[in-house]
């Protein structure tokens, strides 16, 4: 039987294989203002619903770069996990063909914010070295 | 080199293959009102987009469902389109982690939804013999 | 100087140009349960904004088809703002080249919900034999 | 320490006092086709959020309605929450206060609809003799 | 009878007491290019709504902060309320669970970016000596 | 009959007069990471949708400031297109009705924020010495 405390350390599991720092960033960004927020994210997003078996890590991050994108309200967090997309096994061109599909369901707008985050994350990774 | 007519066959082709009857039938309810905007989801999201090599047609529903789901205002859209993600071989079980999966970027109202959404799609497709 | 009595007139009298019936219907079905939110549609929308003289009916209710089906979740008000864009002289090809140009910013779910409001409009006003 | 067992019994028993029926029925509803969603919700929605201190049940339904009326796609929830609402203590008058101030942040439509959905919960309940 | 400058001066006092000087700043700042959209901000938003009897400002700053939280699209004016929800005698701790409240509802992105909206609210104040 | 060619430089012309050297920037700033992006923004939404005899420039940049105002997430966009507005004729001052007009449909917010993009956008035209 699964505790919390297995819960927690699954989550920040997978927070680290699919966010890796850029998540941990926001977690810890979280510890004076509202750490219980932080708390839910690693447990329900990461242990939860990270954790279910039959949907795997790559298909996980089309969706959420695909809701984000269509969102089109939530900068950050789509950067955030266009560094997860790439974390888990997305090539670059993949992640920017997720972004520009979504421009047939959200319009123009939302995939052109997308995919200048995109271009931001990626120069990010460039200049710190990071493949891909 | 690729001509108009090309594309229209594509488009055609694509759609046929992805949204099937359901997609045809949101062309052809198009004819006496806006005939041209049938031609462009036809051309421009079938004969252009979904003809892109770098991604398949798995990856391209899962991001349809997760962008519809997280919008959360285009039902006929989701559904549509939830018939296109188990044509092209998602599992239903996939569709529903997908829609579940947008809680966390959209909210539990979102995600329950899309989920009454999958079911009306489900059972519409038990009733007519369709499988999955 | 404009008095509160003057402003209410102005609205109720810019609501039936606009509106018409459809809008008339809205403002009495709040009668039971939220009086004073139509009063300020009458005041506020029609009796101060519609009232402004730098942007005639017809570009307002250009802006207002377009705005209404890019939200895409307010199908009742869009059809009584379609009724409105025909009441001031808009003819139903224009709102539908209206509708369709907000797929270019909206996405084609929101465009193909648009039109398919515009399409109902267009069959009660047939049966009504309202023209346009 | 606070078990998953707990917490689920906590969540049960706090969507009974929120949203009881209606909300029960959402969850029996997700039975057969995401039954984990309907757990989450049980679990993290009220398990979690709902049962934390610093704000009463009151308040957060005020916080509900609000998000859910700005929003505007999610009209089967909102009327699960205005039941809600009127189940911990907000009179009809407040509900539709609530609705009615987010025409200011979400606009006219929002409101409309927010009130026509307080307007059929309202009927319900009177037709099944809920008080208030 | 309320007349039109009753009505401005009563819209003025409750801007002066719920937005406060974040509210007013905002006014001047239209003030060159579009001067009635503040006077209708003063006029309607606080001279009519925040003057409706049946609500008071502490829940109507609730809904205020979870409809912005939950739109995602309006951050300067969500901080604009976030400030107004301690002037009216929210705790900063009540705000934080306000927005992290949304997160059932409109996602976990929404919930952050309304975290860290509050984050620079308090750290302003903070800086400026006001409390809470 | 229409060749691809043909409609790109229909296209790259519609872009010119509309949206002008912001769009070429837009464009520009696809080379390197979404190149067909930027072709599809030229051939489908200026050398399709916006070549559309039915409704003039003028008409369509009042669609399009209203939805991207409504929209309220696609800042970057808003700002092209209110140059486009200008661009094709409306003035200043009709430019700020029409975002004005939307705090119906969409809320204060959103049209504050409309304001505060076209406040941007005319300073920086004066200091261009652009006119209007």
């Amino acid at each position: 039987m699964t505790t919390e405390a297995d819960r927690h350390s699954r989550g920040l599991e997978n927070l680290r294989i699919v966010d890796a720092e850029a998540g941990e960033r926001v977690i810890a960004s979280l510890a004076d203002v509202a750490p219980d927020l932080g708390r839910y994210i690693v447990d329900f997003a990461f242990g939860e619903i990270y954790a279910r078996p039959d949907l795997d890590f790559r298909a996980r991050q089309i969706a959420t770069v695909a809701a984000l994108t269509a969102l089109g309200n939530a900068a950050p967090q789509l950067k955030v996990h266009i560094h997860g997309a790439l974390n888990v096994g997305l090539t670059r061109n993949e992640v920017v063909e997720v972004i520009m599909h979504v421009a047939v369901y959200a319009g123009f707008p939302a995939a052109l914010n997308g995919v200048f985050a995109a271009k931001e994350v990626f120069a990010k990774r460039d200049a710190e070295g990071q493949n891909p």
